[in-house]
């Protein structure tokens, strides 16, 4: 296997020790039950949010863990769902009495195991679920849409709001709203290999694409011939504003995101392409994100995600941040 | 060919005008001859630092020009040196009255290249080259060793001086220092494949690894079958420490740095293994810094670089930067 790992069963909790040691400034790394929290104990009073999901998307979401973004990120093994005793490991770790706001992406495991944790939990606590991937409906782990690299955008927009002292209402409001503006789908050239499974998700073509794919490698739109960057481009962004139906020079934000094993000059590729594209339709590129946020182990391929931003939003999006792999403004 | 692009003739100008886009409030790409400044002008009396090499690196140099490292990158096509034209522009633009100084990769047509810019730019100048690949003696493209990852490390910290009124002379000794005071060694599982070329670089079988592979897949020590991440970690370590040959208790900082299609988990793991093996030897890390810096292209594989610390280089490690791809404390 193709792999820094020594044993499969030690994968996930050697790396996560690498994780603690190499950011001891900012997170600290809880083992049995595994949880990443802030180094330092959330504040009295501040809604804490509590995100996680399968490993194999970092720095989702455990590098998103601090200042002005997660409190808490429950890493389950790769590709699979966090345990429900994590969940409430991190909600009794962070509680700071103004209650707990899960960020949940959609799919089946993720939803079960969330709801168990939120109902063993005593306290006030609500949840987020994204769903901004607009390829398919109903795909191999998920009933209705998956949630992608648009959670990446929740978790610091949300994050900033509960920061400035937003109440738990609050914050589930503004985040089901950036689930709703925001719409995301991908390609994916080359598949990914689980640690578990040592060997490749699906088989793909040296010629082929899977146009939508989703970020476990599961089935898109369709499986095709690879074709321009523009035509790429042109047909996700197709989809996604077709999804959302913005107004005429409606701001928005776009955010190129790589799948893990894509090049940093092909995402600003796509990027421009993107551009130049959006801007033929009259959209206006307020905000850009490009880089490896929601990725997919070492699969190659991007996605593009679209969020539609008012003031309340854009205020938020600017905040100042410091987590592993999202800081600026301190 | 498994690559976002549209012709191979346009790839490189397209991805620096996303690039451009995307980080328009740091940094503004010229074109014809190719290079990236600072948005703002390089401010009076300041020393300029210039770097640059062939693209397929990224995010070296382009994605370190901002406050606190580099005024300019030249890039050259993938895996080509820049022209000595491109050194030129870049000197005339930045050209601030205290002199310019040339961070330069030891490979011969870098080297080069960079010499005829220098030769053709009337004002005071200098060079650093680095030199850090601890591998092998006079590879592919280079005679002597091969300069790669500690380039970032050189670039942050002169950076750093550079923009504490650092004087050229002050400049090239702190960088001489960090080029050596630092050892670094890669490993590849896989290859890449450059857009001109469109195959695969070299050649390499389902279960084997170079071990002391070079930046642009340049032939290492060795071809062998894949071992555990703890026993290349700790052969990478090994020929690191007989290079540096560190005193005991010696502060070092540790950075993992990623070829480009290794997901963060496994750097994050060879970041625990590295740990644990230099605990061992009695070194002590100081510094870390774990990701994508200094890429080639979707390599899958990692570079280990210890950098010996004295107060000096640690100051101007931690000092405030505001790249594109590397930030904090502003």
């Amino acid at each position: 296997m193709k792999k820094f790992i020594n044993k499969t069963d030690d994968f996930l909790r050697e790396s996560l020790e690498g994780f603690g040691k190499a950011h001891s400034d900012i997170i600290k790394v809880n083992f049995d039950p595994n949880f990443v929290s802030r180094k330092n104990k959330t504040k009295e009073g501040k809604v804490s949010l509590i995100s996680g999901g399968g490993s194999g998307h970092e720095p989702m979401h455990g590098g998103f863990v601090g200042h002005g973004m997660l409190d808490v990120a429950c890493p389950g093994f790769v590709f699979s769902a966090p345990s429900p005793d994590q969940m409430l490991a991190a909600a009794e770790h962070v509680d700071s009495g103004a209650g707990i706001l899960f960020i949940v992406k959609n799919y089946s495991g993720d939803i079960m195991n969330f709801q168990m944790g939120a109902e063993m939990y005593s306290q006030k606590s609500d949840s987020i679920v994204t769903n901004d991937d607009v390829a398919v409906e109903d795909s191999t782990f998920t009933t209705g849409r998956r949630g992608v690299a648009a959670t990446v955008l929740v978790e610091k927009i949300v994050g900033s709001l509960a920061e400035d002292s937003g109440s738990l209402e609050d914050c589930k409001k503004i985040g089901e709203k950036v689930n709703k503006n925001a719409g995301t789908m991908g390609v994916a050239f080359t598949s990914c290999t689980t640690p578990e499974a040592g060997k490749p998700t699906f088989d793909i073509g040296p010629d082929e694409m899977e146009f939508g794919v989703g970020i476990h490698g599961e089935p898109g739109r369709k499986r095709e011939k690879i074709q321009s960057s523009k035509k790429i481009v042109g047909n996700i962004l197709d989809a996604i504003l077709d999804d959302l139906k913005p107004e005429n020079n409606e701001k928005m934000l776009l955010f190129v995101n790589g799948m893990g094993g894509t090049p940093l000059t092909e995402l600003y590729l796509v990027y421009d392409d993107a551009c130049k594209i959006l801007q033929s339709k009259g959209v206006e590129i307020t905000r850009s994100l490009v880089g490896n946020y929601c990725t997919s182990l070492e699969m190659q391929g991007a996605s593009i995600t679209l969020l539609k931003c008012d003031e309340e939003i854009l205020k938020n999006w600017d905040a100042p941040v410091h987590t592993a792999a999202m800081r600026w403004g301190m």
